[in-house]
């Protein structure tokens, strides 16, 4: 079912019609009198709605988005070379993260900034929009970098559980951080991975210090695209929203 | 470390010489005398060497590869357009799937046979032993392709805990499938997804018929190259692999 987020939900029984991306998105689908389709405010409201003829969607009533999870996984990758982020942030909108990251580190070859950040974030943005559509999320993730890896931790420890993945820890693992039968379980999740080089023994010591916890994802080395996708899914999975 | 995939492992006191694909992969990484790498039998025995002068390797003892899951999960895709497969395959191996195995479904878009099928499947090995490789794995995972989805059904279904994940299934997850405490838990999954345009209502029928265990992963729904590695990664989390 075609999903499109919206401004604003309209009333019930109140009739909508699309604008802008949305509407060529609608010729594209070619939709049809009849269809259902459904509106989202970006806020985990969702308005199912049925197209009429003539093309305007005719709103049912408002309901919580039922593919927004309840858990909030901040997800922080250390800036990736080529392509690489694209294929991270829809990955992670579709695995249910609620906002991206990213930020530099010792090893990073790539650390866009000015006007090159700008549009690659302006991209990442649309990318991460898409997924949402396509996922059924209930809110856009918003996709922001930070200047500084010292602003990154400040900023990711604040999280209730502040994760670190770290490929040379060797004992703590995500099943030790969160027990399955944990209660109450956490409310909000911080995700750091490193770039292709991974992180500076200097930086996981500052790691620790800002208060996040160095944690193995197993003794497989994960790529830096696949590590944050895998700490994500694991973490969904062990706090029920998988 | 860089590791080797090698037919035969030497003595524990041989010196070992690299060729083929390996010599050229060790002279692009330059190794140095002094240098520690890994030579891998391919069937879970690794053999730590150090770089002599001159370049031979000097074995050191035998030991089981620390990162083999004992869990075997064969992962069945259908067959997905343009190079998603190598994608599922590279990070399929980086988490632990002990075979891939692709097969044809109603709604594939790309069916690859004969020649072109045979060359895909090279390439495909290609990228699964490079995956072991680096995510020093003890097996090259085998990838091959099956001519049918009633063949697929009947291989897959073969598993101890044979799972198919549908997008429509809303009741059974893999949490009801995979209770933490479970004991004895299975040694051997099969997770199997459908293409880009899902599997129908009949291959679900047939597959439950087959003894697929019909499964969600979530509300959010899944793009075809996601499904396999969220479905994998959360096995492996269930089952203490990760």
């Amino acid at each position: 079912m075609a999903r499109f987020f919206v401004d604003a939900l309209p009333a019930e029984g109140a009739v909508y019609t699309l604008s802008g991306e949305n509407a060529e998105h609608a010729r594209v689908l070619r939709l049809r009198p009849g269809e259902e389709v459904t509106l989202c405010d970006g806020k985990g409201t969702d308005c199912p709605c049925t197209v009429q003829p003539g093309g305007g969607l005719l709103a049912g009533a408002h309901a919580a988005c039922p593919a927004e999870p309840a858990l909030r996984v901040s997800v922080w990758i250390a800036f990736p070379k080529g392509d690489k982020a694209e294929h991270v942030i829809q990955k992670a909108v579709e695995l249910g993260a609620a906002e991206l990251v990213l930020f530099p580190s010792r090893c990073c070859v790539s650390r866009p900034e000015g006007k090159a950040l700008k549009n690659k974030l302006e991209r990442w943005q649309k990318i991460a929009r898409s997924a949402a559509e396509q996922s059924r999320r209930g809110i856009i993730p918003p996709v922001r970098a930070v200047e500084s890896y010292a602003e990154a931790l400040t900023q990711a420890a604040g999280a209730e559980l502040p994760i670190l993945f770290y490929e040379n820890e060797e004992k703590l693992g995500l099943r030790e951080l969160l027990p399955p039968d944990a209660a109450p379980a956490p409310k909000g999740v911080s995700l750091m991975t490193g770039p292709e080089g991974g992180f500076t023994e200097e930086e996981i010591a500052r790691a620790k210090a800002a208060g996040m916890r160095i944690c193995t994802l197993g003794p497989r080395i994960l790529r830096c695209e696949t590590a944050p996708l895998a700490g994500l899914t694991a973490v969904m999975y062990a706090l029920a929203e998988l």
